[in-house]
């Protein structure tokens, strides 16, 4: 096995939204990419601006490729890991599924001893659009891409699929498989099971109490907004990670528990205590990584008008303040709004002054 | 016992951000507005711009009042209305609190039969700022306001009270005490309970991983921004309201385990229904009642750079398109950003072609 230590050719499987951006930011940088994808009329609109080039057969598109990027729906990523490993022998292959340790195990039963050249990747970022048609080389700028990297993969195989993930633009992260999907199961999929549950609970108390989501202000909306998620995707993230997003729900329940248990006792400075360490953790947790060091919010009240935002939003541009993050938290009838805008903490006297020049009254509130 | 049918006098006890913006709405309407708040600076700071005037002492707040709002801190509520309902004999009370069972039982000890001259009432909205210097005549505009009417309400004081609050431009919706109380738990209270266990999880697992937070994108902080709420006013709402909270962290931790054994067990097709039903009951949640019957949301990609969002709001505006709603989506680092800008139904194929006509490229989602 000879593994390049430079990538001339990357082939594509798969060429949905991500499998076609990765596609595009490889040719920005002037590698040759070959996409090859089981429906060829999705490879056809993949290929179509010239970009990429269109291979007639996963083996042939693997072929002279330095480096295969499996970018299937997660159900075929170990059984086409498996068949690109012996298609192409010297290639150092990667995938993009959000779930590590089942994909691994998968293709360590099917790969006879060539899985050392396989790194599993998942960047934690893209798009909710679908298709290539919504593909950018931009989408996956700036983005976190963690590499499963165990004690099985070839060190120089793990060094290929990083300097290609730095040098589309992304922030590739080491991590076991077992650790990323520890990670995931904590900041992605028990936040996807609490919305949902949320939201399933209140609709099933709304049959009865047909005025519960009257009383549902903005605090009730940001925690269901993930509710809205795709089911078949979330059931298949959901079971490749069965194992440890059952040990979240538990430590989720269990510090629900707590609380239940302070709160019927009437042990009010224990839950203080438990808001209290929340909240300042809430508060160092950044809008951004870029901005991790520190952000602000800023209050800021607006008519519920047609071209209110505009109002807002065109005096920071002005006064070339970049918004981090900006939420619109509305009473729960209209008339007016509020806007939550979060900027660099170094960034907000600033912005407080251009707001306030333009007639807007902001409030820091962190 | 006569009960005014026409409000001439309103007297406002505890005069921060929402007692003065009560008061303010109604000296709008014409009504002789007198203030007062145990905090002789905070009602000076209240009364400086003329529209209440201010009295020495509670009972001549009260005396020749028609109706009393009570907006004291929670803890003082029940007290403040026993000793109004003895001062000002012919007066009909009201509050503003959170919480009404455990206040109206307050009452029902301390009263000696005047009590069915108090009406609760909770505002379900408001203001994150605090202090009358914050408050205005505004802020209350729309906003639905519970009125927790029992078998002993005098029908008079309830009726009075119901049009105070339509007639200074909220929305009265008339409950038991109990009735709302239970709704509060699931619509406000178990959401504020959820979202601190969440950020507190995570903030315990990161202390051994502290990589955890560079894999939280935007669904964790959703889910988390209500964690960084006010700890002691949530100690005081959550021990007032004890008994139905517990019940509704409960019926989650319930729904949640049931979710935890289809993963667990592999049962995908069970999860993908929960996950269906839960998707469904959000589209139907309205993000503000006077579009329940239908909004859409827009998904838009701007670059992250300052003036990019102005931009977007601009031609909204100019295009005559009221934005309901607007919620950043970042990749998890800059680079650029995703929108999704709610829409009434009605008007988004409008608003999808002033966007496209301004060069950018909407997806609708829902």
């Amino acid at each position: 096995v000879t593994i390049s230590s430079e990538i001339r050719r990357v082939a594509v499987l798969g060429t949905g939204l991500i499998g076609t951006s990765v596609g595009l930011a490889a040719a920005r940088i002037g590698i040759t990419v070959t996409g090859w994808d089981h429906d060829a009329e999705v490879l056809a609109r993949a290929t179509a601006n010239g970009s990429l080039a269109s291979a007639d057969g996963l083996e042939r598109a693997a072929a002279d490729a330095d480096l295969v990027v499996v970018c299937t729906p997660i159900a075929d990523v170990a059984s086409t890991v498996a068949r690109v490993l012996r298609a192409a022998p010297d290639a150092v292959v990667t995938d993009v599924a959000s779930v590590k340790g089942a994909i691994v195990a998968a293709v360590a039963e099917l790969d006879e001893g060539r899985g050392s050249r396989f790194v599993p990747g998942h960047p934690m970022g893209g798009s909710e659009r679908s298709g290539p048609e919504h593909a950018s080389a931009s989408v996956l700028d700036g983005v976190v891409w963690a590499l499963a990297i165990g004690p099985d993969t070839d060190p120089a195989a793990a060094a290929l699929v990083e300097g290609f993930v730095a040098a589309i633009g992304a922030r590739p992260a080491r991590m076991t498989p077992q650790r990323h999907d520890r990670l995931v199961a904590f900041a992605s999929h028990l936040p996807q099971v609490a919305s949902t549950a949320l939201m399933g609970l209140a609709a099933t108390e709304e049959a009865d109490e047909p005025d519960i989501l009257l009383l549902a202000a903005g605090g009730f909306r940001d925690l269901t907004r993930l509710a809205a998620s795709n089911p078949a995707l979330w059931g298949e993230i959901l079971a490749a990670n069965r194992e440890r997003v059952a040990e979240a729900i538990d430590r989720f329940v269990e510090r629900l528990q707590v609380l239940r248990a302070a709160i019927a006792e009437g042990r009010t400075d224990d839950v203080v205590r438990s808001f209290d360490d929340a909240k300042q953790a809430r508060l160092r947790l950044a809008t951004k990584p870029t901005v991790r060091a520190g952000v602000a919010v800023l209050q800021v009240e607006i008519p519920d008008l047609p071209g209110a935002l505009a109002g807002l939003t065109a005096v920071m541009g002005e006064g070339d303040v970049n918004i981090e993050d900006l939420q619109i938290v509305h009473s729960p009838e209209g008339g007016r709004g509020t806007v939550h805008v979060t900027v660099a903490a170094g960034a907000a006297s600033g912005a407080s002054e251009v707001l306030r020049g333009a007639g807007f009254d902001p409030i820091r509130l962190a």
